[in-house]
């Protein structure tokens, strides 16, 4: 399908994404290029990508495929690197977990190039970064969301359909705006509030001997509260305002907690919590039979 | 070690314990009963207890061992009704997930007989309740904390503490003081956090539609949302003032997210995230060796 890949950025995500194409066999070669060239070096070694570039520039050269696999905050920067580059026909597409500033900043920096970009994001990801945890299988049964602008060629749009279903996905299209609103609330702000509980429960001066004590439920609520710091800085600040909306939110729910179990009310306190116990208890996951996770 | 055991509330955490008891050979019968009829036929018909009891002084009468498996807002009642029972050697205990309350019961309504009932809570449960997933293994590998008093003899918590090491549990002791505060952190808030934040999730305009794109953080972050509605009411309200106070710490931590995300303060979120995610990475669940879960 592919006659070469250029990855920007070998972790997790650009590697699982490179050898899940190898495995499908939708490449014949994979270019890789990491800011730390030993990051690159390690990805050759481990059998991720076939060439080690060394930019990003030489990683788009030849390319017909392009995955940016970087920190959202270093997409614009990226962007800037690769623009005089690609020939016409050069699918772009991203793995950030936000989009409109990704949006943004393709707008500002790729001009007419715009028309090849896909911008994507797909619903994967491990507590553990690097590309010695990429996996052939991170994207299988998952969840892709495609946010192609008004410009963006529908051409390629396909293209990008086609090879994210092909290694197992499930692609779904919306604005950049409601993908924003929507992984705020699903995802970037549960981040956030495990962040906060983690921190609130270490800093107390019997915290240490409390996690001693904590059981499954505390294991499993709090597992995101590992995920890593510069990545989850990026998101958090980039989608601050949808962040904040849902705290907000949040907050509101949490004090009608609060207020029933200051006024003692049993009946209202069960109601509150059926609420939820219901909702979730009916919620399922959305994959495809074959999902990994 | 056991001739008969009397378990009063033949759900999921009675049940288990009698489970456990039979296969480590630990119990001779077992004599159950529930406040619904129906609930002790089933518990029969499973072949979770061996007699059914007609009321819960029946479950006591010939019993040398006694758990108390009932929400932790009926423990007074229970008490009432079974304090005329017991010879001056039956040992008693409850499994409740708070402990201060269930001693001022027992206090108030045991009085001389407080002497051999030995408060527990075993670490462990599902997100599913009923006799129908009571599991022999429920309690392999888990914690469990026992909260004698000063009244309490310390032979019945040296028998207390042989049958759940028996059963496969690591045995740890506690005041009933001690032990609200630390789980009031480690697990009543943290469900009040997941209640609240799927209750803030649905009751939005595009609450539903964002619930299909929610991944397997979401999923983790809110499996204990399904928790069960009347066990988690008496929970959280009887160790409302401890929750209070973590809810408290907790709203401390989401503040300085909020204000760092309103600053704007790439490193400063960093800190906040990292601070976190170190705590959480190095955090194991303690367990023996075979734990199932």
């Amino acid at each position: 399908m592919f006659k070469q890949l250029g990855v920007i950025g070998c972790g997790l995500m650009g590697g699982s994404f490179a050898l899940a194409l190898k495995r499908a066999g939708l490449v014949k070669w994979v270019v890789g290029y990491s800011k730390s060239p030993s990051t690159t070096e390690r990805a050759k070694k481990l059998g991720v990508i076939d060439v080690a570039a060394e930019s990003a520039l030489l990683a788009v050269s030849g390319s017909d495929l392009v995955l940016l696999a970087v920190p959202v905050s270093a997409t614009e920067a990226t962007f800037k690197a690769i623009r005089h580059l690609g020939d016409s026909k050069t699918l772009f597409m991203d793995v950030g977990s936000t989009k409109r500033d990704v949006v943004d900043a393709a707008r500002r920096v790729l001009k007419d190039k715009i028309r090849n970009f896909v911008p994507a994001h797909p619903i994967a990801g491990k507590e553990v970064a690097g590309v010695e945890h990429a996996d052939a299988q991170l994207y299988q049964g998952r969840q892709v969301i495609l946010t192609p602008l008004q410009q963006t060629d529908p051409e390629q749009v396909q293209r990008a359909t086609d090879v994210w279903s092909a290694i197992g996905c499930q692609v779904l299209r919306m604005t950049p705006e409601n993908h924003d609103a929507a992984f705020a609330a699903v995802s970037h702000l549960p981040h956030a509030l495990a962040f906060a509980y983690f921190n609130a429960m270490v800093s107390q001066p019997a915290g240490r001997e409390f996690l001693s004590l904590a059981g499954p439920g505390f294991r499993d609520f709090t597992r995101i509260a590992a995920s890593d710091p510069t990545v989850w800085r990026d998101i958090l600040m980039s989608n601050r305002e949808e962040v904040l909306k849902q705290s907000q939110r949040f907050r509101h729910a949490l004090d009608a907690f609060e207020h029933v179990l200051k006024s003692g009310n049993l009946e209202a306190l069960e109601d509150l919590i059926r609420h939820a116990s219901t909702a979730r208890a009916s919620w399922q996951m959305s994959s495809r039979p074959g999902s990994q996770r």
